[in-house]
């Protein structure tokens, strides 16, 4: 169980986030050292072939990666992804994707985490992307425009 | 330069794709082996801390590499990523970003590009994602829903 | 269960690398989809602070990952790494280290694996390295020099 | 250019590397921000086809990588590798590579270079693979055993 104060903040994140609004994106859980996030498809979340575009799926396991590793980061940090590699590996096709990530090592400084992405069409759900990731904590910044 | 029907099937793509009109994407050139695409700021791109998220970052470089790839890929064929790896190296902050994505290495299946991310703010452009991506070449489908 | 003509021809594989007989690599286990091998330090195979060389820990697991994906391919094929991501998130530290990798996707022409890589110290294994790699499966040549 | 205090650091890196003995790399050259270093083919260095072993290939860009991104970091550190990902884009076939790192962003705490091998055979230089690799500078501990 994360704390209410770490609670808070991820979902600070998450709803400051105007990517996860313009997505649609909904939370499906947050925890300790984990994030899942949905989507609903629709067609401005397409490809030229009418699946998730490959960015959008990028998108949604990269905040989800992100969440999950930020769960484990000190309370007044903020977090940023230093990189990530996504595998595409079958169409995002169906009604929806669920983004899930997961810490699998939370050092000072930099946090690993993997995450996969599941396309769920007619009831049936295939996995459809891998994720592996980066992050860095950061001291928080009051934003400035 | 590539051939009329060349360019009009990479367009074809780009229109195709309702991830870059929700993302307001525009081409600023297409060429033999490069694509790049700009993108101005607004609220719905954003993560927390009021950058270009690094999911649309992704997603504008994931595009960029896909259509420079694509301009080397016989005619009739569709281009899907296999996979790609970003490292977000300076706050995509700024009024706009501009990616391009140039073709390392086109083989017979796999295709691979590499891309840059500038963003824009002031009039001053700061590199803020590197990229390395594989696409595979696919017989196009006739699209059905 | 691999049959046993697969398995003499990932044995062949594994035999055939000059640099697997180079690094002292031994063959723990491989069955349908995974491989592990282990590795006991000596000094040819450190860096500068005496931990496993991040490529000798990239070169044991790319074999890994590539020996799993073999197992999953037609006979008569030969496997080749299109590429690979490796995240080294902690040092390679101690007697031996011991990867093991899996087929997460296994493609007419692309298999997708993921590997770990566990450090051994004084009997505790410490998880050194996370893995992602894309294969491609070819038709095998005889070799020519 | 590189200060003497910095080339005789860099230079105990490659020199404290027990990998870059074994595999018999050469340094081509080391200057501010940059690294290339060759090998001769032999068969220890080989995969099953006989080409340079995919992780052979890593070792030696991974090396050249690190000291690139380590002669741009404060005197008294030691440079990790957080990360790399490779695409092996052609067969390493031939009488030997030439892998060179150069430094794109350094930054106070990470550093990330990319890379390029090129495999000489016959007098013809192909490129053979191209790495993108993120690196972490940390506090110099002395080595105990």
């Amino acid at each position: 169980m994360i704390s209410p104060s770490k609670a808070a903040e991820v979902l600070a994140i998450f709803n400051g986030q105007g990517a996860m609004r313009m997505l649609g994106a909904r939370i499906v859980q947050i925890d300790d050292g984990m994030a899942e996030f949905e989507l609903d498809f629709r067609d401005e979340l397409s490809q030229q072939a009418g699946y998730f575009h490959a960015g959008v799926v990028s998108t949604l396991i990269d905040t989800a990666g992100g969440c999950a590793g930020f769960t484990r980061m000190p309370e007044g940090s903020d977090v940023l992804t230093v990189e990530f590699k996504i595998n595409l590996i079958a169409p995002a096709h169906g009604e929806k994707i669920v983004a899930s990530g997961e810490v699998i090592k939370s050092g000072r400084t930099l946090t690993i985490t993997q995450g996969k992405v599941f396309a769920h069409k007619n009831g049936v759900a295939t996995l459809c992307a891998l994720m592996q990731q980066t992050l860095i904590s950061v001291a928080r910044k009051t934003q400035s425009t």
